[in-house]
């Protein structure tokens, strides 16, 4: 099996946010191109660090790939550590010089001068053209092993990997296809992962010698369980097709969807197959459920439209909310929950309306309410219904992240019950 | 100096989303402490190669924090492959496991079986207790060396961290001062990295002898910049605190903030200074400009609400836009994106409105209107403003960002002007 080690280079990967990493991307890459990947590893922007690392590297696998540190800036150092690393110097490629003035003159730009960095490259190696970015890839043939250089932003990187870093592995270092893994995702709301876990117990005891693997991870509310096969392609997808059989049976109506699918886009595709349309009424989620369902590509299918309504006049004034409910049950609330849920409903003219009220925090609590007290609505053309959900210790980001799920799962049941 | 490495484990962390690695943050806890971080890894759940990780990192680090792979479930092998790597059996430790018990019976639920595989521990090993989840820390002598553990979900981590882990270091492996790292983070939105650049090269050159590390970052429409100075602390934060001044000179109104700023945080901080409300009109974005604004803490004192108006009809009856303003001008247009912030402005009884319009795509676009158009509208007191971007070649998810940056970044350049 070939080897393959992973190095994203950057301090900002190192300290701070980890939204741009494409680490796990290619980590999936290299397992269905059936490598065997023998290390992940981040290391900062200093030279002599990338460069041990690379040499540390070609000790131990045939295929390693760079990510980052391939732009304009000082900090961008990839190129001369690589040449450190193979003691290949740098040279000026006027050709890619000539590209990256052409594409800042598409974008009706000048090119920034610091921007001739990208056009030099260790001699010897192939520039791998980027049509996104100024900054092209590198693949670098040293004695059995192939060093393949990525810029870091990942729709860059994404789109180099597929057009032709795939193809050149695929063709330099050629896998057995039994070597090859599959994996499947499922994705679960509704019960947490101790429960998934009980409800799966039999299967898991039966497939134990299969070596099949499974994985449960808990995810903002969510459990998603990941199943992965190794072997001969034909074996292993009829494998996981039974074991998916399985899982439906074993979870149900708690098995939202599988691989790329989310709450919302299931949900939308529900209100497209019933030709039927929703409308959001949000306190406490603060429009973060209309952002949901409208990240689904197409939404403005069915979604209608929403009401953000953060204080008390607002949702008497835009959506109807009777102030005695107000009054009497208090702004967070199952009654006050269903009277936005249909306010959203009526006002948005939709057959459906989901609402949210709650206290997200850390302010506007009371004993009776505490932080993470929320309550969500439906709105139906039968009538409405609210659920509470209580989500103590837990950020304002996270409340509203569950909350707004919680008020799309009530739909998506509905949906399925109907 | 201490040498440190971090050991991050799990299928998921090499799979799909990094939402929850807490790598960046116990580097940064690290280079606070004033070690020398040599490396961090990220393996799989496979018990031999975590055990091999585990042996590489005590041949080169006296300090090896290991996170994740700490439940309940049998994918969570930690415990057991530390057990491996340091050649001592794992014990069953009653006072873990009735911990463990009352939790659940805080929680008002009976512990599931499965969760007495997190009362064993390495024998020698301390427990560090987990006030939030099951799952306990561990920490182990090892010759000179000191193995932590710490489970994976970022909130238990973080707590544990700060309040446990971090004072052992400090006693256990006391760090020269001088070796303390300190790092400050400036943001900027509404010009490129390499205009930045442009802007900030004679900074840069002035401090290319001050061991002063800068670094540049793309952001979804922002550029972070990243400066770090090792030293005696006063004399690092005196160096720091003069490159504040020199970059608020050289970036004025484009670097909006510092460190954890976020452009929604610093406008709602305008926004209370000035004692003004803001509401928002949203088409393309679908309420994630909503939703930026509420993600601050405190930001009912100053947004009023919104409307997500996906599409003409409920443009017109909520925010009463004139139909002959979409019918001359198109729903993706300036006069449309102002009369929406106006809507909104009016509709929600707000200081100031402001408003997106655009496509979103991969649908609805024309030739006149390719995907990533988008208006951002600002209405205030003294009228309405728009303004128009173009996004090409971005995804939906993207496009929906930028756009709610920029109709944000309308209203705070308004406010820090007038």
């Amino acid at each position: 099996m070939h080897k393959a080690e992973i190095i994203a280079i950057g301090d900002e990967l190192l300290s701070g946010d980890v939204e741009n990493t494409t680490t796990p991307f290619i980590i999936d890459q290299i397992r269905s191109l059936g490598y065997d990947l023998i290390r992940a590893t981040t290391v900062g922007d200093e030279t002599d660090r990338i460069a041990r690392a690379v040499q540390g590297a070609l000790g131990a696998a045939e295929i390693v790939i760079l990510t980052g540190g391939l732009g304009p800036t000082p900090d961008d150092i990839t190129r001369e550590a690589l040449a450190k690393a193979i003691d290949s110097p740098l040279e000026f490629r006027p050709e890619l010089w000539l590209e990256i003035q052409q594409l800042f003159e598409q974008r009706g730009k000048s090119t920034p001068p610091a921007n001739i960095n990208q056009a030099y490259l260790p001699y010897h190696a192939q520039a791998v053209p980027n049509s996104v970015g100024t900054a092209c890839g590198i693949i670098v043939e040293h004695h059995e092993a192939a060093i393949i250089v990525l810029p870091g932003p990942p729709h860059e990187l994404r789109r180099m990997w597929l057009d032709l870093v795939q193809p050149y592995l695929e063709r330099r270092y050629p896998a057995n296809s039994l070597d090859r893994q599959q994996r499947r995702v499922f994705k679960i709301y509704g019960i947490g992962e101790s429960d998934v876990m009980e409800r799966l117990r039999r299967l898991l005891d039966a497939t134990r010698e299969t070596g099949v693997g499974f994985g449960f991870y808990p995810r903002a509310g969510e459990v998603h369980i990941t199943i992965k096969a190794v072997g001969a392609e034909h074996e292993t997808r009829a494998l996981l097709d039974h074991l998916s059989v399985s899982l439906q049976n074993l979870l149900g109506t708690d098995l939202y969807g599988m691989g790329e699918d989310t709450l919302p886009a299931i949900t939308g595709a529900l209100l497209k197959e019933q030709h039927q349309t929703v409308a959001t009424a949000e306190s406490c989620t603060g429009g973060l459920a209309a952002h949901y369902l409208t990240d689904v590509p197409g939404s403005s299918d069915y979604f209608r439209g929403g009401i953000v309504a953060y204080n008390s006049e607002i949702k008497e004034k835009l959506l109807g909310v009777n102030k005695e409910t107000i009054d009497n049950f208090g702004v967070v609330s199952e009654q006050t929950a269903m009277a936005m849920a249909a306010g959203a409903r009526t006002a948005l003219e939709a057959d459906f309306g989901i609402a949210t009220t709650g206290i997200a925090g850390p302010a506007g609590c009371t004993p009776e309410l505490p932080v993470g007290t929320v309550y969500a609505g439906l709105a139906t053309p039968d009538g409405q219904s609210a659920s509470k959900i209580f989500l103590p210790r837990m950020s304002r980001g996270l409340i509203k992240t569950m909350a707004s799920k919680k008020a799309i799962d009530l739909l998506r049941r509905y949906l399925i019950d109907h």
